[in-house]
């Protein structure tokens, strides 16, 4: 570390947990990493699954906030703090809130303060199927479709569903709510002091893929559309934004207060947030025609292409395409699966009924014992799982599954649809299952990749990021067999906040693009999975199994 | 107790232990009930679950005869042993065995000893689909159809399947196979001495339903059609029957061997042997347009018919129609389901996983608790998973599943077809899937009491016995609402081995029809389940989605 050494933080939210990375702007070097749980959302506060029902408590973003900064810090020398120059944000998303006009998220609020409703409804969050219909019903009947650039179909995931499930659920809520944020944006907010709702910088790839803004129609939808939708919308257009903003823009520098509470100097530069996936491709390394797969609880899969090569075309079925929501001066295209290590933590969840259920209320051991052997137990799961899954030849089980537990994101949105399970004999045991919702989650992958292809966006390689990229080799190299395809795991562990740092280093003026920042800051591959032909060649007729069933349900819902 | 006290013992052998009671010939009060699980079959011998093979050996079934009729003994005032007048078996079924001229089965032979293809193939054992297809094939196009009275399709379960398949797969026993025995004749035969093959009585009720037996075409189907299923076949016909007995007629008496090991007179009279359900149908006190279940692990249902009703009509889709298989002068009709307390107990062992390959293997507690805790807690699933599903509201969880984990057995049987699960979201929890297996079941039942009533044949009443029967409030209810229908449950814990007793009674001359046997010691009813109309009606639906999804199933198998 010399003198001239200057540092960037960079932020990644995702469902569970926060992670902040203290990165070397120069060449990439991660010097401390922090990682903490959301302190309520782990104690399944403010959530109920059984009706999809998932939101976050403000307080647990600004208290993870604190303690990963100060935990980043505390692991660097004392003067690294002092050259720290820009900090950014990912999150995910969309994650919207309800704010009164000062922008503050309703929760905050003393007499809002345990109400689900007036905190930010995680992306994962459907309880606004209902909504959400009606938004793509009135789309295709109006003069403009909105969802033109979000794959032509509007999901429950997503903000305007979301605000207006909760309008219509919570008296109180309507009551009070004056203007929306998405969590993204709201983090860079708070941090450079915003005090005005109408001040809020707004993130152009969170508003370009979910709010149904786009420059052609100038701005979000108008106002007779969302009137017309519900009158329970009214005024909100006005009070939200007409402008948005890439994240490579600085938008301001941390208020003395945040920064005596981080521990950082007010000079810092606070970068545009975006959703994670975005950034997480920028740190894995994008480049046009690369598939990047943030592979997680669900995927969030990014490509970017050239204006020339997508030119006046709207790609379907997918979560939407957005000038600038990636790389700014390059079209991003997002797409993504609803649930893909949820899916594996469900069937683990499952599984893990005796232990919860039983267990933890025998008299047969003591307390410290039986939370001993619960949490071995859990943690076993998925090692003894893979380990018996991984011998089973492809197809033996008879077992097809889809990987629609949480909906579908892509291709063609559909949160109404549901997961199945077929081909169940007496003999299918829980690795047999658990092989079959491997492939599932991976078939669901094959079907966007086919979906770009089959509307002539060309894939070269897939990147894949995130914590079962990085772990999970049975899942990974059933992933690449599926798709036939070689996959790149990124070496960085942290991609995304490692993204957000090299936007917060082209905020900050380090660099004059954020393409330069990757050149500089990438962390490279650590590991390659090569498809095997023959397993390809096997797959593919489970694949079309899984067509199959997956067309049933459809037709069913 | 008098002196002219007279007693008989009926057995009733199940798919995993078999039990005796000892019963008061003239008011059938039960003095004695003895329960022993088979020991090889316990330890998972000579199975294969992954493959559907399920094999019991012969040992099995004496060690616990002679291991239950002891027990009932020492339980009993010492003059009743000489009081005992006669015994009767009632087995599962189809249940086969290749024997030698002796009518020894293979696997009591020395060389044979632990080859499973030498011993008996369970009815549950599934290994034999493609050999059913091939009979059902040859059946349809031959001048006769031989399955005409076994409900039109023949069932991997049955015999000659069975047979055929073994035949196939194993050299060593394709070489000494001389005949075949059904479990429930093996029993009376070996206890009455019988030393050749073709002097063992053969069972109305095994041969009517499982070997294509009936008068019509005077016995078992023609060589020709035997050997052009397979050369395989060649001469067992004729060294099988062309005689069948009804259960009432003595087989025999006990010879002096058995007579010393199990403590009995050789006065005692061996009656003829049937199927569990047939017998258990008996001692449920089955009459005339009663639809008896026998609910285990599988499903047994039961119906007599007088001649009149049935006249010459063959009844479609059900597992047989045979005279005198329930009651002599009768026609007995058979139905049933694959699985039912074995779809359960596939979900317990499912959830078990942890248990059985974490738990079992941890180091933090002691073998002894270890062992204390997989128990308790495998005890408790079932009724942690009762209790929270009955709380939950028809349709809530969305969830809609099939019951073919076993293949169907009833309406028309297709052992290829495999259980769903559909509906899935990551908030479907234990509580809620089991609730959707339940229900499952209870479809399956539904369909089969259609199947019955669109064909004419009248169903007054019904009447369950069998475990689940009798222990299951909740399933017995969810089965009553979806079939819309009262059910009332025998109040005799062992009603199987009650109706063996009733055949032992009448054979033994005590009674001259097995009606009279019934009048006099039959145990009258515990319990009654009203269905709820409310719940009936809402099940209505879920039993449409359940239509769907089956017809989905059979379209893709």
């Amino acid at each position: 570390m010399t003198q001239d050494d200057r540092y960037v933080i960079g932020l990644d939210y995702g469902s569970d947990s926060a992670r902040a990375v203290l990165v070397n702007v120069y060449n990439g070097e991660i010097i401390a990493t922090s990682v903490k749980y959301y302190p309520r959302w782990v104690k399944g506060l403010y959530c109920d699954p059984a009706k999809n029902q998932y939101r976050q408590h403000p307080l647990d973003y600004l208290e993870v906030l604190e303690a990963t900064v100060k935990d980043t810090l505390a692991q660097c020398p004392a003067d690294v703090a002092q050259k720290v120059v820009g900090i950014a944000f990912d999150t995910t998303g969309s994650t919207p809130c309800f704010t009164d006009e000062t922008g503050t998220p309703l929760a905050l609020l003393p007499e809002f303060k345990e109400n689900p409703n007036a905190m930010f409804v995680l992306w994962k969050d459907h309880t606004a199927v209902k909504e959400a219909a009606e938004i793509n019903e009135l789309c295709k009947r109006w003069h403009t479709d909105y969802t033109a650039y979000e794959g032509g179909i509007y999901s429950s995931e997503w903000y305007w569903a979301k605000a207006l499930h909760v309008l219509r659920e919570d008296e109180d809520v309507r009551a009070k709510a004056y203007s929306i944020v998405e969590h993204c944006e709201w983090l860079p907010a708070i941090l450079t002091g915003v005090s005005k709702s109408s001040d809020i910088v707004r993130s152009r790839c969170a508003c370009g893929h979910k709010t149904m803004w786009h420059p052609e129609w100038r701005g979000l939808p108008e106002e007779e559309f969302l009137t017309t939708l519900s009158p329970l919308l009214k005024g909100f257009r006005d009070r939200l934004f007409t402008h948005t903003e890439t994240a490579d823009k600085p938008v301001g520098h941390l208020t003395k207060e945040w920064a005596e509470r981080l521990g950082l100097s007010t000079k810092v530069v606070v970068a545009g947030g975006a959703f994670d996936c975005h950034m997480g491709a920028v740190g894995a390394n994008i480049t046009p025609h690369t598939f990047v797969r943030v592979i997680g609880t669900s995927t969030c899969d990014i490509m970017v292409s050239s204006y020339e090569e997508i030119g006046g075309k709207q790609i379907q079925g997918i979560c939407g395409q957005v000038d600038g929501s990636v790389i700014p001066g390059m079209v991003g295209l997002e797409a993504g699966q609803s649930g893909f290590g949820d899916v594996y933590a469900w069937f683990r969840h499952l599984l893990a009924f005796p232990l919860h259920k039983i267990i933890a209320n025998s008299g047969l051991i003591d307390a410290k014992t039986k939370e001993l052997l619960i949490k071995e137990t859990l943690d076993c799961i998925f090692p003894t799982l893979t380990a018996e899954a991984k011998k089973l030849p492809i197809g033996e089980s008879g077992i097809i599954a889809t990987d629609w537990m949480n909906g579908r994101r892509t291709p063609n949105a559909n949160q109404l649809l549901t997961g199945t399970i077929s081909g169940l004999t007496l003999g299918s045991d829980a690795p047999r299952i658990y092989r079959a919702l491997v492939e599932a989650t991976a078939f669901g992958s094959k079907a966007i990749v086919d979906c770009f292809l089959n509307q002539g966006v060309k894939i070269d390689q897939v990147i894949a990021i995130g914590g079962i990229a990085m772990k999970d080799a049975f899942v990974m190299q059933t992933l690449s067999d599926v798709l036939g395809m070689p996959i790149k795991v990124c070496r960085a562990y942290q991609a995304c906040a490692l993204g957000a740092a090299m936007f917060a280093a082209t905020a900050a003026g380090i660099y004059n693009k954020v393409e330069n920042a990757q050149k500089a800051m990438n962390s490279g591959f650590a590991q390659e999975y090569l498809p095997n032909p023959e397993n390809t060649a096997a797959y593919a007729k489970l694949y079309a199994e899984y067509q199959k069933l997956g067309a049933f349900t459809e037709a069913n819902v």
